[in-house]
């Protein structure tokens, strides 16, 4: 048992000054605002807020930070990013993981979900382990000292109607059945959870589609997909099936208060209004969907139409979630002149509590008592942050900030630093040794 | 003497490897490109470049990060920045900015704009010395370690025909002829400029717009204004003139070489090419466009007509200028759906060359013979940098991966700590004190 002293806590109804936290195991056992510390207490310092919940992530993208250079689009980007994809094996991509993992950590995030897709070897051959890929991240993320939902994706196709190629074949198990079959095998663990993903309407058959999502609900597990990040995906869907990707999505019973639309950016009114009507979380991606040229998302009209908001690194152009939060505020004062759209409270519900809904943490998210032990200090002495108040934090603080991150009671970065030590070393060594092995890649 | 060699140095031709630069008092005497360190070289980290310029700053700005919470417009954020600029004295205006350039230097700017215009005491009231708040801010730059260019800014009306009262009676100095009289009692020193500033359309009448001007082209300084940052000032112009502010500033002679608008988000395709075609530098502060919802300026279109982009922190939300080059390039790809619109080229030049010659150090900003010795390292060995290509710099460090900072051959920061020592201290104590006297500000 131990007890954690806050100067300031961001509890269920926001900053609260002067906080004694008790953790036992992995649970908080008492919450007590407005108290002193007690001799024995371990005193934190800034702001301490629930753990963070990336909700979408693909780790390996990682290695493509500061090396995309260059004019081009986002499909320019998908070329450079498969010639990563392609040499992977399920020993690299552990060691790479649990680096960028570590990374995500020391960025305040306790809980990710991990949108895989990288499932099998060259050409498409099956691991002796169909889900060793998976299994090298549930070990990366163990290691890393991180909660980790595996969003097992579904990659059927190269578009509609097209079949994959080149190391696209690394994704495809087939079809849907197949799929359900690898994905039914994995077994949780105390920090590992699973859940379903459809790549995108580009790559799985509607019917298809179908499938994954009553595989998602007859387990009750989350259900993620990829929904109109490019304009190119809404024309060529509308094409192929003369409906809207959000249109595919609600006709497959892929909607609905397990699942998650990522990026949402290129949505009709109806759109928005399907996805919010249906209790679908929307994970926007803000420092990814300007990197890549995506452009902004509605966020305050899905929100106004009841889609819960939760935000994730994705490509890991940047690994910071408070970032992410900032970057939220940000684009909507972009488009709308206004200030204050999403108030303090509603970047943290969306950095905590809709986040790990959305990835199947329903007990973590918030201090209160019976809540999973995830709490991350984040310093308001830093240049950064002198002179703001808590309630800022998400304005003004960034991944550079976090003193203390906690996970079910495990303290696993502590004065800025990783238990695993440096981390910016494994990360540079990870990726050094993908670089010297690249080969281009054939896929367009 | 001292000689640095560098892992990296981004040379006039782009980044090159294994360079040696020798410094002899305040100037680079030696650079050799492709060498071995020399037994008694300082070997810096990472990435070298030339000290970065922030061409445009309001300093005590710094007081309202994290504090501006809640919903409103650039107009209530204008609000709460009066009340702050109601408090300011010479002595706690030092204090402040001392702090607020140490920030600076640590995020590796070597040289600052000041567009300076909380000239007089507390209802308009001049000090014993009326460039009393100037010299603070002298003051402050010397002890922080960096190039100040003072652009003092004539300030005369709270709109076009519209008199100054509350707060702004301490901005205004009567007419343009006082404004020059106070100015040109300034005197540079060896870390100390001067420029003029002409505050915006909105508080300079057209014909003193025009004295400012023809005042700093007969010193030969710079001469910055504030350019249609908000819809509103264009309408009011038009209004008031029947002329875009662009215009105004043509007809005034407030355009060319010399001249640099800040902002320029609002344009029509007229504007754009006569601040191209006059050689006008435009200086876009992008991470405070978008904080105070003011949009995204035309960076692409300005530079494709002649103008030479730079970049300011302006309100200090964020005090990074390569969050600022970052910004620049990410919202030209939110508009434009492609990447790489500025290449890693552009974007140094926006920070250093550019930036320098905009507020009058055209010494410095380039690491080649002759040269200022302003040098900054960045590190490419931390969470955020690992594995990034040098030449992507400016799209993945911020700075907190600033690790030296050597400013006329001086060491200013060192191992990421100012010389001044704990800097989110100093600015702590020095908003807590303002924070303490503030009063809320009548003038809406």
């Amino acid at each position: 048992m131990t007890a954690y002293w806050c100067p300031t806590a961001w509890l269920p109804q926001g900053p609260t000054a002067r906080v004694r936290l008790v953790v036992a195991g992995p649970v908080i056992t008492v919450v007590q605002p407005g108290v002193d510390p007690a001799p024995d207490d371990v005193v934190l310092p800034g702001v301490v807020l629930p753990g963070l919940a990336n909700a979408h992530s693909h780790a390996f993208h990682r290695a493509l930070r500061g090396r995309t250079t260059g004019q081009g689009d986002f499909w320019t980007w998908r070329a450079q990013m498969y010639a990563v994809a392609s040499v992977l094996t399920p020993d690299s991509y552990f060691e790479l993981a649990r680096a960028v993992y570590a990374e995500m950590v020391l960025a305040g995030v306790t809980a990710v979900g991990e949108f895989h897709y990288l499932h099998h070897g060259a050409d498409g051959v099956r691991y002796d382990d169909p889900n060793a890929m998976g299994e090298a991240l549930r070990a990366a993320a163990r290691d890393a000292g991180l909660r980790l939902t595996l969003l097992d994706t579904c990659y059927l196709t190269a578009g509609i109607g097209r079949q994959t190629s080149g190391v696209q074949l690394r994704f495809d198990d087939g079809d849907g059945a197949a799929w359900a079959e690898r994905v039914t095998a994995l077994r949780p663990d105390a920090g590992f959870r699973v859940g379903a993903g459809v790549h995108s309407v580009r790559a799985v058959p509607r019917r298809q589609i179908a499938l994954v999502a009553d595989w998602a609900r007859a387990q009750g597990v989350p259900c993620h997909t990829h929904l109109s990040e490019q304009p190119a995906e809404n024309d060529a869907c509308q094409a192929g099936y003369g409906l809207t990707p959000t249109q595919v999505l609600a006709e497959a019973g892929a909607l609905g208060g397990l699942s998650t639309v990522v990026h949402a950016v290129h949505l009709t009114p109806g759109d928005i209004a399907a996805i919010g009507a249906s209790g679908t979380t929307s994970c926007l991606c803000p420092t990814t969907e300007r990197d890549l040229g995506d452009g902004i998302a509605p966020a305050a009209a899905l929100r106004a139409m009841g889609s819960p908001l939760c935000l994730g690194s994705d490509q890991q152009a940047t690994t910071d979630l408070l970032a992410e939060a900032h970057a939220l505020e940000m684009h909507e004062r972009l488009t709308s002149g206004r200030r204050g759209v999403f108030d303090p409270m509603d970047l943290m519900a969306a950095l905590t509590t809709a986040g790990h809904r959305s990835i199947g943490w329903p007990e973590a998210g918030a201090l209160s008592v019976g809540a999973a032990a995830d709490l991350v200090a984040v310093r308001l002495d830093t240049v950064r942050t002198a002179g703001a108040l808590p309630s800022q934090v998400a304005l003004v603080a960034g991944a550079a900030d976090v003193d203390t991150v906690i996970v079910g009671g495990e303290p696993v970065v502590q004065a800025g630093a990783h238990r695993m030590g440096d981390v910016g070393e494994l990360l540079g060594r990870a990726i050094g040794k993908l670089r010297a092995d690249e080969r281009p890649c054939g896929e367009p």
